[in-house]
């Protein structure tokens, strides 16, 4: 028995998308394909020192009090009480996947200090329907349960969602100005944008590769109607000094290839590709 | 376009497993459990220098050519030749899926450098299919491309095995007292084997943790009938130490949780357990 368990989860930016929702939210989620980081989120899970009511769930992001209802969910289907602190340097609402990671490390962290007995798939599944409930995200979870580059074939769980990967492990650079609410885009009308990123996906199936995963998700990110003039700018920017960047979904953030946004001139995060899926530490 | 690619992948200790033949390849395989290592297998693939008949493929491993067919049916079926040199500190015949590694390596790097584009899961696929078709092995592969503590919940490829994992990931110790062959015990009868297999994956999935894991592959061990003198000693002395140890199937080679085997006296090498599948470096 342990009083105490970290988990690390990575960061994930999706370069592109489709939403499938589904009565069964074990069943709803998205397709797509992205990139997972090794900047990503420290999840610490602590029974509660003082079992009174007031204090038995507490979650804390980088210090402060936060309100975070998929991690909320996800200690709700354990059964459990837990004080959570989560530390990260990812971005928050700019399409890193912070609340899915939140979730998930939740999830991996509490199954250890509570003894919940629950497989790596159940805990993803877990912490992917609490991410739909709370209309939160809808591809960020499977991602980052697997690590890589994944591409996601089908929307859902473990045991729905099956998962491949470009291989390839980049290093990638990112920028970000500013947040964009996946509650407000998943919530509108998504036909458009599921269009645009089914056809995405069947590019990139047809050819696993980062070129063609960056090149799917500018078709994609123009098309879904989702650029900002900032985002746009620096995309070409990017473009036009000879790498690859696409926009982070969904985030006013830009992501490149390698170097793609410092050789722009952007003041950019450079970082590696995450070769694994979320670990206890 | 490159010239040379390296491919990292995990070493494998399977605890438990049953045997299960297909028509496919593909489809072939086994079921079962293990651990995942951070020693494992570096696999380096170099175009071939003087593209003369006698040189265009050639085997190495530590230094010494070798006869490796699952690496020579890799690359005829990605239709390249190369050479392959491959280095480990992981005992060979032992049961730490050397020959599984040295596929899906080959797989992983080659696909890089000869710009094959294909997917992680096609490269798994092929490594798989290569690992039956030489009698080499039924498991390894799918487990090497995952990490972790990984359960094969059904024989095959991606595609047609799907696999979930123990969210653990503890320190192994191993010490090895020989070869075992897998392919003399792959060739006999596998009923007995099988149904024992099949029995300690129910227990795993029933309760997916470290302490199952390694009571199951104990039991499995003993009903499947492979165990030898020095192994079963090795167990127990663990065991009356007060630590968890099984055998690697198939080697003559015990493992053990946390510091099992140097708590019970035995000269063992320690390792982590590895978070990430094969990845290219």
């Amino acid at each position: 028995m342990t009083d105490e368990a970290t988990a690390f989860v990575p960061g994930h930016v999706t370069g592109f998308f489709s939403a499938h929702p589904a009565d069964e939210p074990v069943q709803a989620g998205s397709r797509g394909a992205g990139v997972t980081l090794a900047d990503g989120v420290e999840v610490t899970i602590r029974r509660p020192e003082t079992p009174t009511a007031a204090t038995t769930q507490h979650v804390e992001l980088d210090g402060e009090t936060v309100e975070m209802p998929p991690v909320e969910r996800v200690l709700d289907a354990l059964g459990v009480d837990a004080w959570v602190s989560a530390e990260t340097s990812l971005p928050l609402g700019a399409g890193f996947g912070v609340s899915g990671a939140m979730a998930l490390g939740t999830a991996l962290a509490a199954n250890r200090v509570f003894e919940c007995g629950r497989s790596e798939n159940e805990l993803t599944a877990l912490a992917h329907i609490a991410e739909v409930q709370s209309g939160t995200g809808l591809g960020d979870v499977v991602a980052q349960a697997r690590g890589g580059v994944p591409i996601r074939l089908d929307p859902g769980a473990p045991g729905y969602g099956r998962l491949d990967g470009v291989p390839e492990r980049p290093t990638v650079e990112y920028v970000t100005f500013g947040e964009l609410s996946t509650e407000d885009v998943l919530s509108g009308d998504t036909t458009q944008l599921s269009a645009a990123g089914e056809d995405a996906l069947a590019r990139l199936v047809r050819e696993p590769t980062l070129t063609q995963l960056m090149y799917a998700s500018r078709r994609f990110a123009r098309e879904a109607g989702l650029l900002t003039d900032e985002v746009t700018e620096a995309i070409r920017a990017v473009s036009d000094a000879g790498g690859e960047a696409s926009m982070a979904m969904l985030g006013r953030t830009v992501f490149a290839l390698e170097t793609g946004l410092s050789d722009a001139g952007y003041d950019a995060v450079s970082c590696r590709t995450h070769p694994a899926g979320a670990t206890l530490r």
